[in-house]
């Protein structure tokens, strides 16, 4: 690494910096003027909100690969679309039937099961258009790696996939294998995903790649982990969300598997394994990706 | 129009050939190996069913300008999947709560609600991943406005807008605007991106395009007049799906607004419209978008 980029490294400035402009440009993009309310329920579900964790991984995956900076404000801003849309749709009363998501009541509350639907379905595909401009100069060929990227990542072979197995698992003793393949799609394939599209906004070879996958894979798998500890451990005020839902809805999860401790221990493991990633990755600056993985494992909500 | 072009057109053998590679393609692209019954819920929402009206758009626009035959191919059954996933959604306890759909229980009274919304997210999610292949040599710059012209015409500008305003007029008293732009959104902006999408399967110069968009504005609110008359004159049976539905809940309808008469001269009215824009078009071969013009507004189903 040079020496210019060995300075300490502030995760905390760097993030308000970058989420700045994410939330600007979530604000312009995710517009009040879609008909009949939509717009409205679209902005309720995106703004203000989250930890946006995924934007900021897309992020830091473009400054590790000096990647294109508008393709990796759009890539990080359809992630968080592609996030928040689940959120959205998970909250259902078909689904896991929540009322309370980051502190407010969710979006079928709101403004009802039918709009909350549409505006779910409505941000998916904002996600792909905000990928696909016609007037910034983004080569196309950046422009179908992200949408190749996201729509896996989003769909049966990813996000949806694993909420299916999630569906079906409510109840019932997984393994460990089953259950990290579960959270694998469910979260690990977003997550994972965002640091590939930040990637693939400059150019990485093949090393590089492998070394992100391996990343992605990791931090994936350690957000999901800590979750299930915090959903133990934590109150619903922290997490501005119903503690304990999982237990109440007898959902496997690490905890329920491993225990407190050694669920602690894979997540610090785990960690490991994504520093390690990142030492064999030969990039230049991947300071902030260092320091995102270890505040998904530190962090306290 | 050349010599050779203007030989007599049979719609029906063009169509049972280009929807046979439809129908193979869509069963090998929306695969049964999708994880807990995703899978088996998003195949029974696709195949075996539906007038495929969206995909023969996109062929015929596509052939109307030379387009690349493998893009084409993806394009039309990524509308599908769009229109699919939009019919499972709509049909959902909290939107239409319909049970019965070409014939056959809907996705929701088959598979549950949770696992149609998921089934539904993920033809979506699918639907763009068909546009964004990276094996087959398809121009990054036809795959970037596929997705572009797909993202537009499903989100909060077309058909997810549509729905909403949909959904916020029942038991209103629209005028024929507010009727008229519901539907451009609700189904006109996806019949008419699906000619827009096969348009960009190959180069058709500015005059084209917009003979082609007018061609489709035409036809897609053909279609909707065309449907309101059928939901009072035809039977159940006929139509596959509830007939008599929309005056029971209520909704707005050319029928309600114009008469029965009137409207169906509003629906021979925009097939002069879309006959005229093909006329002006200056393409070589616009016979099966003619024909297919023609069929929406004589169909009886």
């Amino acid at each position: 690494m040079d020496a210019a980029v060995t300075a300490a490294f502030d995760l905390r400035s760097w993030s308000a910096a970058h989420l700045d402009r994410v939330e600007s440009a979530l604000s312009r993009w995710v517009v009040a003027e879609a008909p009949a309310g939509l717009g409205d329920a679209m902005r309720y579900a995106v703004l203000d909100g989250g930890k946006r964790l995924r934007p900021l991984l897309v992020l830091a995956g473009a400054e590790a690969v000096g990647g294109n900076v508008q393709a990796a404000l759009r890539a990080a801003c359809a992630v968080e679309l592609i996030h928040a849309y689940s959120l959205v749709h998970d909250d259902m009363p078909c689904m896991d039937n929540d009322v309370l998501r980051r502190g407010k009541p969710t979006v079928h509350v709101q403004f009802g099961q039918a709009r909350a639907l549409l505006a779910g379905d409505a941000l998916q595909a904002l996600a792909f258009e905000l990928l696909a401009p016609d007037d910034e100069g983004i080569p196309a060929g950046v422009q179908a790696r992200l949408v190749r990227l996201l729509a896996r990542a989003a769909g049966h072979e990813g996000m949806a996939g694993g909420q299916a197995i999630d569906l079906a698992s409510v109840g019932l003793a997984l393994t460990e294998d089953q259950l990290r393949h579960m959270h694998r799609l469910k979260t690990g394939a977003l997550l994972q995903g965002s640091v590939l599209m930040g990637a693939a906004c400059g150019s990485a070879d093949a090393q590089a790649q492998d070394a992100l996958r391996r990343y992605g894979a990791a931090v994936g798998l350690a957000f999901q982990v800590v979750d299930d500890i915090l959903d133990v451990i934590a109150d619903s005020a922290t997490l501005g969300k119903t503690a304990g839902k999982d237990a109440q809805q007898d959902k496997p999860t690490y905890v329920s598997l491993l225990g407190l401790d050694r669920s602690r221990a894979y997540a610090g493991e785990l960690l490991a394994q994504a520093l390690d990633a990142l030492a064999a990755s030969g990039l230049r600056d991947t300071r902030a990706l260092d320091a995102l993985a270890r505040m998904v494992v530190d962090r306290d909500n």
